[in-house]
């Protein structure tokens, strides 16, 4: 078993979620990010890449003081948990994602043993795999500590390894209204490319901000 | 003066236009298809860069026969001027865009002036610049020779190139339902990231066939 898991993530027309530079760029607008808050609140845990930790040192938290009492009230935590991959235990200790506001938990491999210890002090470490995180074993552990709805993040490389294991069942994408440009920018699914494309089917497009709010089903065969 | 120049591209939803091979995806459906043809038949000219020609061999003619005819009766060719940018004049004699089903430019630089002789027994030569045709020039000589409505096919190269030189006015993009991935996969727009993104703004956005269909100005600043 294995939790409802979706990518949501802003892209520029061409698909590209940072420059070259990698630095972050703000892609979404007002009305964006309030769609994005609301997302986060609804979910058990949202996942990232260590690329995404690492270039952009993202908090994760609902920004919104009202979601996070509705959760409250619920009987949850204030947010939702984190989850950092990082097959080789590359997270700074200073990293946002570490700080007190919400459980964090850093999936690992056994190339990341050495500094266990220290992440242990600031977050739940698993270890799930040899080389690369074991994206299924993850996915079922977080199944199994209750987490049913996951959101995906980002970065590229880590939805591209979670399609190759079919584990995204659903895609937002916000396309911003610019084009960023460049062969070597990040992208939304980085990785290999799929020789035979994964197949989706829309679920609605609209118009948001000065932008364009499109979701889709992954059809996996 | 310049013609009016949009881009009219198919991408799956993370921004490719083909996989890492670099080998053609049917990204379009047989609506998009019919839609594209619509805008050759309505186009003055349609240009792309040799890269998409030395991947894709496209033919760049009009399919449906009524578009041809119409074409005709208004008094003009059968189909639109062909423009293949092409710095150092590496077109393949067997290109199909060589063929006699169209008129052809093909706008090289004096890199490429070995080849010119070969070339000119299929198509019209043209110099623009020194080592990378020079694109305003080339546009400027389109307008003189009565192209007001030029669109651009890609591929990504290309359409970084005239985005540098503020010449494109507008894009159309289809999204196709699927994810090619890959961080080096061709996409909508490669070359150089823009430090500063170029800025958009929707036109329209629509449901086409399985994928959606969106519009947007640029806005230069």
């Amino acid at each position: 078993m294995k939790p409802f898991v979706f990518v949501n993530i802003a892209s520029s027309i061409d698909g590209k979620i940072s420059d070259e530079s990698r630095k972050q760029v703000r892609i979404s607008c007002r009305e964006d990010f309030q769609r994005v808050d609301r997302l986060r609140a609804f979910s058990d845990a949202i996942m990232v890449g260590i690329g995404t930790v690492l270039s952009d040192d993202p908090s994760l938290t609902v920004k919104d003081e009202r979601l996070r009492y509705e959760r409250v009230q619920a009987g949850k935590d204030e947010n939702p948990i984190r989850v950092v991959v990082d097959s080789r235990l590359r997270i700074p200790l200073n990293a946002k994602i570490l700080d007190d506001r919400a459980r964090t938990i850093v999936a690992t491999t056994e190339k990341g043993l050495e500094r266990v210890k220290l992440i242990e002090e600031r977050a739940e470490v698993v270890v799930f795999g040899r080389e690369k995180v074991d994206l299924r074993l993850l996915c079922e552990y977080l199944y199994k500590i209750g987490v049913r709805r996951l959101m995906v993040e980002g970065g590229g490389t880590l939805i591209n390894s979670l399609l190759r294991e079919k584990m995204i069942d659903e895609f937002n994408i916000y396309y911003g209204n610019m084009i960023i440009g460049g062969r070597n920018s990040p992208t939304v699914v980085d990785g290999e490319s799929f020789a035979d494309p994964v197949r989706l089917e829309l679920i609605s497009c609209q118009k948001l901000g000065e932008g364009i709010f499109t979701r889709w089903r992954v059809v996996y065969r």
